[in-house]
């Protein structure tokens, strides 16, 4: 008998005409928008309702380390749910602890407790505000290559286009970071490139006074900003001018934390330890919102006898929680973090030297673990970026083949779940080698 | 068989350790903290490991409106995680749409479209956005009795304490509300307070010069300020002013939308039309961190052609979302909405009168629907509030006696879920009753 099912899944023309009825979108114009349906996944792969397969080389966004669906992490969040889903902040709740805990585990020494927020931007958000109430100064110090979150604070931290519209925040002061495809330091080695942007850095906050400066917020490898990997010394050299005036030094990990770059959180990779970290995406692989702070010691002493001024209604949810505890288990047991730095130096690396070998218009190619950026050139010589018309056409390519990219400017971020295997990264590497054939 | 379960459930005191070791809390002095353990709940009821129950009668954070552990949003949460728990915003997933549906199909005419956050604080983020770039007008009205939320712009728009160490936005105007109890505009009658605030409001306006103001963000009843129910006359009167001078109106929904006061939305009892509405809590009772605000077609349509430059990773969450149809489908079915409304009048309203007669400690009662406080004073000739200390005492000897009080201030507000039942409100009446009577 082939009867129809009981409530029949709806078409792709039937989901994109609901959403856009109802559905008000981010970072974008409305008018236009045809959005791609997708209803299902599991590891790396993705789907619709009507038979058409992705293969996810987004992570959605840059946020699904541990890949769709992992049974453990959907089974941990339905045991929780059975119990107790929500529960206010004030009261205390054994897995919500477990979750710091598990987190704190992989902290550097020093730094045992969480500040839980529901994303990214709320947790930068309660990053400056510890490190301005700790210190007794006002400013915060972050990139122009960078992004923080779209709230009141975190979007003028923020250094592309999305903070322009939005600056309503005082007391951010912005600096160029190193990034050797494009210098602003008109450097010629990396060395050079290191030093020079931490001269800058150090000019900048005499200039505006290193005792009016709270904090330096960095996202340990700036991310949407082109997968910027600071050279060597850049890091420690950070460090090094923030303890010289007394400045804290907050990591925004949230799209790095968490084995995107093969690590448990990319600033291992350097000599430095922060005060203050943020996390989300990684942490659960976005399976339930959530983001947060880790605090050191010192920071959190701070607030033993002083209050501390702000919270949220769903600061540490149990549902987050239990997909934290089952996520970061599931890591640990599976080996995803190793796996993650094993793709990205045995399977990416030679993969993507291969593609720039093969074509003109790749200009540089840059990452680590499953973090990779290709910049796209007009011109290899005077590195002209490849012209939005041109990207567009890179993405249709890559869309009509079967995966699904992560594009920013004339970029492509090669940025699988950690859980990608070496067969799936053979197939992405035909595809995106067929699609920048096509141009 | 008497065995010892598989993994033993921890003690209550292993469970405070562990948060004291690793969890970080909102809005409080670190160093005191003895969070009251919650393992479970259902409906009005929630417990412990150790056989402790507890008669939520604070719905945690007045978040709780459909009450704990509801079976058909426990399953909607389950049924979606099984099949795609997490999408990127940019895609399109047909359970976003329907909650989108499922929330405007209770929103006023021409108010069609949803933009999905994590919480009300980016709620109120995002709308503030909204009104400056539709207006091209800065400054925000909002009021001095208020709570908006903990990031950079929402919190600044708060009235409270809270706001005081946060100053890091521009462009926030703070005015006077009406409060009968405590006018601040030395009225003798409901009518002339509402014709003095908006007299204090318009005048403001003014002064501020009504050119540089793109929306006045008001709770429709301020709620941790002090379940504080405008009299008649006054949201018209703010709506007519806001059309005069060509502001928009944000009315904030988060505490008291979804049946909290007995209707869909609060501003229901008012004659009033928001520009954009903000919600959270009561939207799913936060089984799944969710936010968002609700665009008039006007605003959204200022959109059609420009880009709107906020965003965020987790908005529209398939998990939210699936929590969300689940959440309003449950309510419209069981009546939930119009159970609040009848407690409300028919329980709560007399039993809180019965208090107010017999414990002269009692100086105001005010509410509707399951929204209502209680104003505790040392006299009720002077109105002088009840000391910290003695309400110290009342909190422990509601706990003590088995029921969960959200305390603010020198109120207890007496706010639980909306399918409480009236057995359970003459259980808290007599707790009430007895806890009062020791003072
Ligand atoms: C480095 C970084 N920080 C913060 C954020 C903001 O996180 P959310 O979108 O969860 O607010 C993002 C999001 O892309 C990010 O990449
Ligand atoms: C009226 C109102 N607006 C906004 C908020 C902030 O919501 P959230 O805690 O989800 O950020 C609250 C929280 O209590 C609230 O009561």
């Amino acid at each position: 008998m082939n009867s129809a099912p009981a409530s029949p899944q709806p078409s792709n023309a039937d989901t994109v005409a609901l959403d856009r009825a109802h559905v008000f979108h981010s970072w974008s114009a409305q008018g236009a928008l045809k959005p791609l349906v997708l209803e299902g996944g599991l590891g790396s792969t993705v789907w619709d309702n009507e038979g058409n397969e992705y293969l996810d080389f987004s992570s959605q966004l840059v946020n699904i380390n541990i890949g769709h669906q992992h049974p453990a992490v959907i089974a941990g969040i339905k045991a929780q749910a059975d119990i107790m889903a929500t529960v206010a902040p004030a009261h205390a709740i054994n897995i919500r602890g477990e979750a710091a805990r598990k987190i704190t585990d992989h902290a550097p020494e020093g730094m045992n407790k969480v500040f839980f927020t529901n994303g990214g931007a709320d947790a930068n958000e309660n990053a400056m505000r510890m490190a301005r109430l700790h210190t007794g100064r006002d400013k915060i110090i972050s990139r122009y290559r960078s992004y923080h979150g779209n709230t009141g604070s975190a979007v003028v931290a923020t250094g592309d286009w999305r903070r322009i519209p939005n600056e309503y925040a005082r007391a951010h002061v912005h600096v160029f970071g190193p990034y050797e495809y494009r210098s602003e330091f008109w450097s010629d080695s990396p060395e050079q490139e290191a030093e020079r942007a931490l001269h800058h850095l150090e000019r900048t906050i005499q200039a505006e006074g290193a005792e009016s400066i709270a904090a330096i917020l960095l996202e340990s490898i700036p991310g949407t900003a082109g997968v910027l990997t600071p050279p060597p010394g850049y890091m420690a050299g950070v460090r090094a001018i923030a303890d010289k005036y007394g400045i804290l030094l907050i990591l925004d990990e949230v799209m790095v934390g968490f084995g995107r770059t093969g690590h448990w959180f990319a600033f291992e990779a350097f000599d430095v330890k922060p005060d203050l970290i943020t996390f989300a995406k990684g942490v659960n692989s976005g399976y339930i919102p959530v983001g947060g702070v880790i605090i050191s010691d010192e920071i959190a002493a701070t607030f033993d006898e002083r209050v501390f001024p702000g919270g949220l209604t769903y600061s540490g949810h149990p549902l987050a929680a239990a997909s934290i505890v089952a996520s970061i288990t599931a890591m640990e047991e599976e080996g995803i973090v190793e796996n993650a730095a094993m793709i990205g130096r045995d399977h990416i690396a030679p993969g993507l030297a291969a593609l720039a070998d093969k074509h003109e218009c790749i200009g540089d190619v840059r990452g680590s673990g499953v973090f990779w950026a290709l910049e796209l050139v007009a011109n290899r010589e005077t590195r002209e970026p490849l012209s939005a018309a041109d990207m567009g056409k890179v993405k249709g390519a890559l869309v009509k083949r079967g995966l699904l990219p992560f594009i920013a400017d004339n970029r492509i971020h090669v940025v699988p779940p950690a859980v990608v295997t070496a067969e799936e990264v053979a197939r992405a590497m035909a595809i995106y080698d067929e699609a920048l054939s096509e141009l």
